[in-house]
């Protein structure tokens, strides 16, 4: 059999599902269901088969430690990532790794990494009647047997009019019709647009350099141009030239080889609070509960908590969304306008649209606990520090804070000023402004530090690097082999 | 002109606004209106007048700290405060404060303590009306003007149909009518009960003696059961053995000087989060907004958020309160069932109904910013500890938690294990555990410490206090003279 390699795209931002993604914490890193990210089901399907082969993840930057931590620490994945300096949407994204591509007789199966698939074994039958179609050439597309007239998503139409999952060639396709629309290429036999793409990587490019050449220059010019940056490939500044331009546009909507899979599978985008009320497990009353909620008299809607008690009352086809930092009352079917919304607080300079308290960094985790400004100008800030098992943070210095910190679990290596010293759990340090200060997890479990700090200001921009493992401390660039 | 001596009442429990107000941090003392609360809103209108001798309060046992944190740190007011072991209704209070007068030729003015009254001079003005009639004996209500048929107020109904603030005789008395019916009882000229009287408290003790003389019995027992705590009079176990009766229905429907006084200024009993939003400034689509609220396509609604960003979307007439550990949403509408919300989480044991992060000490006042369980079974909490000046927590011992102090702000003064020394800002000690210790503050300004504690149990009952300024070691009973 044919190898398969999956290309999961890890580029959306999903600020339609604010407050729970952020444009530094997109959807697919989130905790959607308990406590396990969509990029995680997503390695979950490619792992539930013997089909695949080690992935390719393509991303943006700012989210690499989010990506190296999936991979590495939490699947012990042999992935090769792609960081992308801004999205440039799935053509450039599908152009680029075919480019990359080192092996031959593979093919690539393109997939979101936000998407939520439900069975696995409908999805792979479906990659296997496809294969030999792509095999042969064929760009084949993945269409899910629609369940309504979604206006969100995109349809294809496929030549003829048949329920069988053999391969089809396309007849049309449509993106985000109108109720109507949508309803008529139902009865016509259309499928939703799943997004999902199986070809061989040279077919695709020797079309793709017929329909859109020039493209598929930037794209190589690009990749060219790559560093390495921590094992990713990263892509340079020339990136951003390329037209952000859906695969859809680029290649399926122009080529002869587009071809079209339908499968009887339960697919969602996950795209909106509705899309998450329509696929979570409901009460007697249609209601979708995560955390600690209580309602009465409440029916049909999506309710979400971490951490706080949410009490609800008399109400109907709402989501209450509640994080730590910000919290979504908005009518399930308004789902669409939380972009607008978002773009709202963008403008009035609100941060939790931004950031989550909690933030990735390669060595583990930090998550702001507490920040106060008190009356007499003193300000401080209190975080929940992670460092997994054998991990440094970089050796660095603050002109403006001091720090203290509590070990409460594992044990640590703090090197203050030259001198090296370890702390058990419920012992603590002082790290005083201006002292060259390192802490290191040498030990065989995680390490949990609470750190106080304090001073006149507290911003992450006041730090000082001299060593860091991770290359933190000097710029970043080694050119691409 | 006779002396007026304000009775402030301060013993409700106001679930109807949770999760603002909890069991613990009733409503008049939470932050209703700003940075000020609705008990020192009552302070501050009895201040605003030369009419007014040193109040009396009287409230729970378990709110003492803020109402002495409220009358001496934030007012000076030299107050007497009694202190009720359980709530027994007005009746209760307002016998056993009469009872307790020691000074000759003296009205009472007896007033919640958790309502609001926004025309100060209205209200003095109908107090001098009322004080001729008061000092010849008669038990003066104050009613207000009916703004329209609301159905949780009592009403009553003056002898004559006048709009005039002349002291009129009561035909009768009626609670929480039906719609109808207080359409009705306005029409006939009937005013609000405002809960606010006036009379001597020998012509009142008089009229007790004749309506109810058991009760006034059990209230002179409690009283000379008394104990002094902290310059405060405290009411023995005896008191929950007194019915819990109103003053309207113990006293007013049943004596012949009952006498009322309309008023016609704006009042309101802040009785529910629809009240809330009555008397609230609201912007231009009918919206009052407290703390970070954005708003899209919302009309009439009430947004409250402590911290967290509020983002709400295409609702109306809807109540969404979000605390640090609760949220609340339900239609204005039904503020009532707010109370049948709560007794279903109190039920489900959730301890957001009865306290607030927050909590008054003594000696200042103390929040838990974050509680964390680890999974290995470690767990910590950080708690931002202010202590007033010139005050001390006790000379205290931690069985199974250790301690971790930074100061932020302020000065501290640190004993440990006999070792005493002194702390600067963003300086820091550890307390072993089983450590003697004691955190003091000698200086002029408040004293700010992050606390962050660890251990296998970090329940507040892990104490073992060895000396106390508050009298906290040592049980508390001192003979009332």
């Amino acid at each position: 059999m044919i190898k398969i390699r999956p290309v999961i795209l890890s580029g959306g931002s999903g600020t339609r599902l604010w407050p729970l993604s952020r444009k530094d914490y997109p959807k697919q890193f989130t905790r959607l269901f308990g406590e396990y990210s969509l990029l995680l089901h997503a390695f979950d399907l490619i792992d539930s088969s013997n089909l695949f082969v080690a992935p390719l993840l393509i991303g943006n930057e700012n989210h690499k430690f989010f990506l190296l931590d999936a991979c590495t620490r939490q699947k012990n994945l042999n992935a090769t990532i792609l960081l992308e300096p801004v999205g440039r949407n799935t053509g450039a994204a599908a152009i680029t790794t075919a480019l990359s591509e080192q092996e031959e007789n593979i093919l690539h199966l393109m997939m979101p990494s936000d998407h939520l698939i439900r069975e696995p074994q409908a999805f792979c039958a479906a990659i296997r009647k496809a294969s030999q179609a792509a095999q042969e050439g064929a760009i084949v597309a993945f269409g899910i047997e629609p369940e309504y007239a979604e206006t969100g998503y995109g349809y294809i139409l496929p030549q003829e009019q048949s329920k069988d999952s053999a391969v089809h060639k396309i007849r049309l396709f449509k993106e985000k019709p109108d109720s109507e629309t949508a309803q008529g290429l139902i009865e016509e036999g259309a499928l939703w647009n799943s997004g999902i793409f199986l070809y061989d990587p040279k077919s695709l490019l020797s079309e793709a350099r017929k329909c859109a050449p020039d493209y598929v220059r930037l794209c190589e010019a690009s990749l060219r141009n790559a560093s390495y940056d921590l094992g990713c490939t990263v892509l340079p500044d020339l990136y951003r030239q390329i037209n952000s331009i859906s695969f859809d546009h680029l290649i399926m909507e122009k080529t002869h080889k587009a071809a079209v899979v339908p499968c009887a599978m339960s697919w969602s985008d996950i795209g909106s609070w509705q899309a998450l009320w329509q696929v979570g497990d409901k009460d007697e009353n249609g209601n979708v509960k995560r955390g600690d909620c209580t309602t009465l008299d409440v029916k049909d809607c999506y309710l979400h908590s971490e951490g706080a008690t949410l009490g609800v009352i008399g109400i109907e086809n709402l989501a209450v969304i509640a994080t730590k930092d910000a919290i979504l009352v908005a009518p399930i079917t308004r789902s669409q306008d939380v972009r607008t919304l978002v773009a709202l607080l963008e403008k009035k300079g609100i941060p939790a649209t931004a950031a989550q308290k909690y933030q990735m960094r390669p060595w583990g985790s930090h998550e702001v606990m507490a920040h106060e400004n008190l009356e007499n100008g003193a300000r401080f800030q209190v975080k929940h520090i992670i460092v997994k098992p054998s991990q440094s943070l970089s050796l660095q210095m603050h002109q403006h804070r001091t720090e203290h910190w509590v070990v409460v679990a594992g044990t640590a290596t703090v090197e203050c000023d030259g001198k090296i010293m370890r702390l058990y759990e419920n012992e603590s340090i002082f790290v005083p402004r201006g002292a060259r200060h390192r802490l290191s997890n040498h030990g065989k479990m995680d390490l949990h530090v609470v750190e106080v700090a304090s001073g006149d200001y507290l911003g992450e921009d006041d730090i000082v690097r001299f060593e860091d493992d991770y290359g933190r401390h000097k710029p970043r660039i080694i050119k691409f082999a």
